[in-house]
């Protein structure tokens, strides 16, 4: 569907129930909170899916657009969610209609309004609400700017297109709370975190003279440090920062005491290729996988694989 | 002076040499280069002026716009350079036209374009050039979003305003390689960075009540890392990022022993206030000073200056 389709479709139902994935980041929660509040804008009632995982990272975003008691709806949508194996934890049913830009989307809704090429979910939302409500309020604007800059990194990753900056530019515009919002964002850690991240620094693995970088997270890590699963964004950042770099991972050590490794490369290899020499996979410049083994050993086991990829 | 007045000076002059601050950043090494590169676009012959300091940051920003041997020029433009006590270091004269973006700019030259809503000289440049030049060109876009990102942190810092996300999607769409650029300029740290980065962290030093963050280097640190001058851009951001801090400082041990003080405040205190107090000054914000002490003394003496102002 297109924009224009989208917006005429929202205006013939009503009674939507809005949906968010699993493990919600800002731009599914942003952009849910968004059309939730452009639909009642226009007169129509509307209520997110209460997703059991918003406790864990910045409830205020979905709060004001959570049901009092149980909301069933009359149309779905599934805001930002490429697969229904990535539906809320809770949620049972089907989308009635898909508002994505994930390349990946299956076609699984009824409808589906997909813009691939879109660094966020956020940047779709904001064209529907823009043709729903003639116009961007300051809440919608707050909204979507958590959810473009959450899926960019605030600009900075490669996903960042000129589109991205104006749809940036645009919510500023609108009264987007950049700079408050940003410090929230992007420029707030818990100590936790701080002490965690003091030590995956000094821990850091260096192979192949420096073109191989591993961050390890161990569960003693993790106990000594406090830190817990939302302290944890972005990590795998930190390696991938150093200089002369073309390979990094983060090993992070599970509770058995089997490891799970999150691998970027430059492009000078495959991660997909070589995570699946464990049973994994994923893309080309991102990939995953387990190792059933202990940390050093995954260590050794990953550097060889990364090494003889690098040859 | 308007942009349209100053590209008609531009126009009617020639021989341009163009000046930097002291210890460069990307603001003005791209702003002047930008500049540069868009004078020889009109056919004008334009130089920089050879800061002996690019050599300290990025080189690759200015050296096409070098003379290989010396050149005088007879018009010279200071460009992101609030007052002449900041003028690159070996340069003698005075500036017959300065662009600019700082507030306290002096008004020193001949003939000012001073537009102090903006983040970055960038922003002001790229209005010239684009008006000079009748539009902006793959290089002149790459050098203007090195200046406009990297005096806003990449769209991240209180600066950043809609007409600055404006400016960097603008120079996307002409060329400009953010992704490429990002990587360079925000996403890569050296190993020393890296190891002086887990120390620094590692030895975060808090006060009342956790309102108030410190974080320490020393020269023992700088030798055990092996970090230099250049690996300690954007320190200050460090200790401010820790979730409740209110005010934020970055102490750092001299030479001599003594210590320097970079004082950081949310607007809870005025850190030009308590920076006074040990004849140092700045903004209400963000303010320095140095105490003549060793850095246990000097932490002791800031942290009971700052305790006091917090009541």
């Amino acid at each position: 569907m297109t924009v224009s389709e989208t917006v005429e479709f929202l205006r013939e139902n009503d009674n939507y129930l809005i949906l968010t994935h699993m493990r919600p980041d800002g731009d599914t929660m942003g952009s849910a909170s968004a059309l939730c509040h452009g639909l009642r804008q226009a007169g129509k009632t509307a209520f997110l899916f209460p997703n059991p995982q918003f406790v864990d990272n910045h409830p205020w975003i979905t709060e004001p657009y959570l049901p009092e008691k149980e909301f069933k709806g009359e149309c779905v949508i599934a805001v930002d969610i490429a697969h229904p194996s990535l539906f809320s934890k809770g949620f049972k049913g089907s989308a009635d209609l898909c508002i994505d830009h994930h390349p990946s989307n299956t076609g699984y809704a009824a409808k589906t309004l997909l813009k691939s090429d879109k660094a966020s979910c956020g940047e779709i939302v904001m064209e529907v609400v823009k043709e729903l409500c003639g116009g961007i309020d300051k809440t919608a604007a707050d909204l979507l700017y958590i959810a473009v800059s959450t899926d960019t990194g605030c600009f900075v990753y490669g996903n960042t297109t000129g589109d991205t900056l104006q749809a940036g530019a645009e919510l500023c515009r609108a009264g987007a709370a950049n700079t408050a919002l940003n410090k929230i964002l992007f420029r707030t850690s818990s100590k936790e975190r701080i002490k965690l991240e003091a030590m995956i620094l000094s821990g850091f693995r260096y192979f192949h003279e420096g073109k191989t970088v591993f961050a390890v997270i161990t569960n003693a890590m993790l106990k000594e440090s406090g830190a817990t699963e939302n302290d944890l964004s972005d990590i795998a950042a930190l390696p991938g920062r150093v200089e002369g770099g073309c390979v990094s991972a983060v090993i992070r050590e599970n509770e058995d005491g089997s490891c799970k490794v999150s691998l970027r490369t430059n492009g000078a290899v495959n991660a997909s290729e070589i995570c699946s020499r464990f049973g994994g996979g994923g893309h080309a410049m991102a990939a995953g996988c387990n190792i059933n083994e202990n940390m050093e050993k995954s260590i050794e086991l990953l550097a060889q694989a990364v090494g003889e990829a690098l040859e």
